[in-house]
């Protein structure tokens, strides 16, 4: 690998030309005597040599892509001829087929060389005939479990299609200064070609296609059967790739860890529990159980991912996102060409626009919570004067609109925050996705804990508390189920009866031809992330664990929800949406130190709330200062704890660290091995030369 | 390199046996056909070999190897020849020379080409032509900056010392079971000869030589010449290399970050400015200011250590320590047969033996503690029956007395917890570094700063807290200069008078001969390693930080204190001590951990007394309940600030960041491309034989 470094430095501008076709040497040298004016003469030959390989394969289409109606047929050939072309031609070297006689609609496949070539330059890791887990190479595909020559199982359905995408993503543009017959799109050397095609909407979607076999045989042992299991991990792995996979493993792993909290809360609730001793033992639990809990997450999903082959993946160098724009620069890291937008801009527009803008969003947040606790007021007063049921059903009103009202903000929100974000011009999608949450965290965590904090601390009224927190969360929880899975599910069960009434076929589920199947699936809404799903498992989080020993019953209420919330999540990735494309992780990220602030944050609550119960405040009866100084000595000693244990719990366990120590050994040996191999046959060589 | 990765299999049992000698192909297949009995006719044969290259070069002496005057010929001749042999022969390929007739003791050198090589191998990183930082390679030298063929400065002495340490070090058995002459020293395939030699006491020591001429000029500009200046840390990163010069980077940085403390401190201490606005402004400007400080010095220090190439330099495996002992078996990562001891061992001496231990020596601080508070309630009943001169002079007996103590206690716990953590038996040097830090460092809080928190929180006093402060503050700097520096230095100037006289030199400055040069430096002290500099930076840290609003002098003491340091370090480095092996490190470790852990709790400790302040508790008159409340949110505020601040400054500065992600890229880029050929290469050999 070093040893190549350094012959890069020139080349750098050739990047992806890397030339790998049947007639490598003399293609390549006939392209590079060609003038731009007779590419398409070459590339008809190319074309012509490129379909004895294509005749090789039989065509599984794997992804599709949708133009513009509209599009020139200008533009529709040289795309078309960009996929096909191999990579001496700066292609991708892809097959891709209209769907029918005249349609802007293409189905994309490539041979099976082609796609383990793309497994290899993606830098996939396999598991080897030894069971442990390296790198695939092409040249020694034999000897990785699994493999056979012929179109095997050896990659899922959907690697073959994120390495489609990659492909395609990786096109881009040689000398070309404009998409053909679009001079408004502007292109310039090493842009990325999809890129420029999603701004300029010549590119309506692009996206997988469902495999209506393995979707049945998946739902089956994932949500159909009705037992108790876990979930069908590696087989959601395989059809729907690691992130959203992790997101499942979470939620399972997140429902069984309340479990011990909802079976201890319980009796806390029934016999109403409330001495301070008892009190106590049930916070410390609560926390240190948090802790724990969180910490072994981690071994876990480290441990999930090893298997997957996703711990040790390198990452890629990310492409700026579609949105960012800026004026044409040189990228430090890569030397290609890509827009450029000064930093201090975007600081500008983050700390004069945005921030102010999250502010006043809290303001109102507040606004709004003040309006409760006066309409709350006044329907007490209506209840005392009137004492009717009517009237004491009314008590339960306030509650449950702030609940709505809430939910509707957040959602408002959402989309400010959203629009405000892209607006930021953030020139990563990682750095995007990071201010989003941070904006979204922040904005969530007030609009549905502010009520709570100011009943708990400011009104210090228990009673009032608990009716609030079941209230709020018994309220978001159903308004999350029907609002992200049923309803969906309900309209687009609708839309496909529709659309198939329109296309004539029964409604009978059996297997579709390929042009019905993309007909259905390109109506189908895009799934836009597991964003909305980790958001609202952290403010699940925060209801069970910020005020835990007030509510204990919130746990076992969380379990519950959990539990129908695999279901109803499962059903929505299986009938609700497109096929996301697969996308490699090796955790769930960010939200994990979301996870990990609000356990620090709920120490902290559950600490004052001790301190404030009558119990306790009746025990230190007079001593109050002495009391204040007691919480504050074990909310400091809950915390060093916290951090000592997130230090002591090591993230990977001992058995997975020690394999991906071997092959990092292994292949340290290796290189060194080959340098001295290399150092050698120089020296011979110089050697001879004297001669 | 994936591609090597799984071709070395097999091979890992004939590790370092890479074979790159003048006739590697027809020496190796010699050497495979040789029995053991015939390897010495053979070996013989290849010492004529490599005469020829040794004489091409000019014998450096660069390390020195000392074994026991009793070792036996057969012992001596065995290992010389070890040493000399070429890597196919699992030998090191050095040269060594007896210093003089019938002396056990070794110079030991390197041809050029061998240094290279080794360079390459423990993967250095240098300045390429264009400014950037690579891997070196062997067969791209003459592309690296100030790279001739000649033995030229490309590399340091310091490095070439370390290169062939390490060559030394991973010397291993093939099919000894013993050391020839020594029954009871026994050997296994794999195991390191000379942690054997080291452990079984036949060497007695390996150290590399100092280089008069380069030292002189290293202190001339480093310490001798009296003006203000940085300190020439490249120079000394030269000659004592990364770990060294880290310490004393960190030294300066921290004096300069104490500055504005010391400057801001004085006023407070002049005017003697108690009121409570100020104090606040004074508290938070320095908790923010440290957390500043160290975000601040990680980025600095990433800016060091990518400049001395070893920000990216790959870890080594790190071997397991001398004094590692267990039953013999199989290492999981590397394969090599190394000595195991089981973990849950290990557990049960760390928490029945040395925790308690660690436990009662804090008890015995604490009773010591009590014995001087005793001590100072009789000096102070004395001189209230006296008030005399002597009296009140024997005021500030007590602190000095009780500073006296704490420093010799924690000399005595630093050898007690050195036994213990060698006790623990653990594998790695790192592990042991962690539990021995973690060891002194717990203690060491305790003993000095117990008394503090006593005064300061139990009794209230701050007039006393300040006296003792000082006292602490000051007798630990005058004692840690005069033992760690001074009295070594007159020492060392002492012995090597007495050493002169008895070779007959001439106690005059001027070039010595080679043999009386190894002989001075033979009887000098071994550089321990920073720890007990840090460690006393740690404590002083802890002056200045934990009660700076009580002695706002603290600050420019510690200033002072640490000018002079830097000259009595310096002076200790050059002067005192037998040059040290450099040590590659890209920061100070587990030390910014301890600075970081001391940060926190400073902010506790500051919080707390500015709320104890008679001036802040008499603005809050009555209403002491809301005056602890609001320390508490102050104080968690500030808290949440520090991790927010150490969040959002990144560790290492864009320009290095783009730096290394730029190498990154290339390197995929080219492996990308290795890749591609290779797959094609194998497509063709495969087409070839079809045909």
């Amino acid at each position: 690998m070093t040893g190549c470094l350094n012959d890069v430095g020139e080349e750098r501008d050739v990047i992806d030309s890397w030339g790998w076709s049947l007639f490598t040497g003399c293609v390549r040298a006939l392209a590079e005597a060609l003038r731009p004016s007779e590419i398409e003469s070459a590339a008809r030959m190319k074309r012509k040599g490129s379909v004895s390989e294509d005749v090789e394969f039989t065509f599984t289409p794997l992804v599709i892509l949708e133009l513009a109606k509209d599009t020139p047929e200008e533009t529709t050939e040289w795309l078309l001829q960009k996929i096909k072309d191999g990579k001496h031609l700066s292609g991708a070297h892809l097959s891709i087929r209209p769907l029918e006689e005249n349609s802007k609609v293409y189905v994309i496949g490539a041979s099976w060389r082609r796609l383990l070539l793309g497994a290899e330059s993606l830098g996939f890791i396999k598991e080897f005939q030894d069971g442990s887990m390296r790198v695939f190479t092409y040249n020694n595909r034999e000897d990785y479990k699994h493999f056979t020559d012929d179109d095997s199982d050896f990659l899922t359905m959907a690697e073959k299609q994120y390495i489609i995408k990659r492909e395609l993503e990786n096109l881009r543009a040689v000398n070309e200064t404009m998409v053909p017959g679009h001079p408004q799109a502007k292109l310039y050397p090493g842009k990325s070609i999809f890129r420029r095609l999603q701004t300029s909407g010549i590119l309506i979607q692009l996206y997988p296609l469902h495999e209506p076999a393995e979707l049945k045989k998946l739902s089956f042992i994932w949500y159909r059967q009705v037992k108790f299991s876990f979930q069908p991990l590696d087989e959601i792995q395989k059809y729907f790739g690691q992130s959203i996979v992790l997101y499942f493993a979470f939620l399972e792993y997140f429902t069984f860890a309340l479990f011990p909290m909802a079976v201890i809360g319980v009796p806390y609730y029934i016999f109403a529990w409330e001495d301070y001793d008892k009190y106590i033992v049930f916070a410390t639990f609560n926390l240190v159980w948090s802790t724990i809990v969180l910490e072994v997450w981690k071994r876990w999903c480290s441990r999930l991912s090893y298997k997957w082959g996703t711990l040790t993946m390198k990452r890629e160098f990310e492409e700026p996102r579609p949105g960012f724009h800026g004026t044409l620069g040189v990228n430090p890291a890569t030397g290609r060409k890509e827009p450029v937008y000064p930093s201090y801009r975007r600081q500008l527009r983050i700390y004069l626009v945005s921030v102010p803008f999250v502010c006043f969003s809290l303001y109102i947040c507040i606004v709004v919570m003040m309006i409760y606790f006066g309409m709350e007021d006044l329907v007490l007063a209506y209840n005392e004067e009137a004492q009717s049921m009517f009237s004491s059903s009314l008590l339960y009103l306030p509650s449950v609109v702030y609940a709505l009202v809430i939910e509707i903000m957040n959602r408002i929100y959402r989309y400010a925050a959203t629009f405000l974000t892209s607006w930021e011009n953030h020139r990563l999608e990682s750095s995007y996705q990071n201010h989003l949450v941070l904006k979204v965290l922040v904005f969530n965590f007030v609009n549905c804990f502010a009520s709570l904090f100011y009943i708990a601390f400011i009104l210090q009224d228990m009673k009032l508390l608990r009716q609030n927190l079941a209230a709020l969360l018994i309220t978001s929880q159903i308004i999350n189920q029907f609002v992200e899975s049923l309803f969906p599910y309900c309209l687009q069960k609708h839309r496909k009866k529709i659309i198939k009434q329109k296309l004539s076929i029964s409604t009978e589920e059996k297997e579709l031809p390929l042009t019905d199947q993309v007909k259905l699936e390109g109506k189908m809404d895009t799934f836009l992330g597991t964003f909305d799903d980790y958001l609202e498992l952290f403010q699940q989080f925060g209801y069970v664990s910020l005020f835990s020993c007030v509510y204990p019953l919130a746990a076992i209420l969380a379990v519950l929800n959990n539990i129908t919330e695999v279901f109803s999540d499962a059903l929505k990735m299986c009938r609700v949406f497109k096929r996301p494309f697969s996308q490699p992780g090796s955790d769930i990220g960010v939200w994990l130190l979301a996870f990990e602030t609000m356990g620090v944050i709920s120490v902290m609550t559950n600490c004052a709330l001790i301190g404030m119960s009558p119990q306790v405040k009746s025990f230190f009866q007079g001593k109050s200062i002495e009391l204040v100084l007691l919480i504050v000595a074990v909310e400091h000693v809950l915390l060093g704890l916290k951090f000592i244990l997130a230090f002591a719990i090591s993230d990977i366990p001992r058995d997975i660290r020690n394999k991906v120590a071997r092959l990092e050994f292994e292949s340290m040996e290796a290189l060194k091995q080959k340098q001295m191999k290399e150092a050698d046959e120089s020296l011979k060589k110089e050697q001879q030369k004297m001669k």
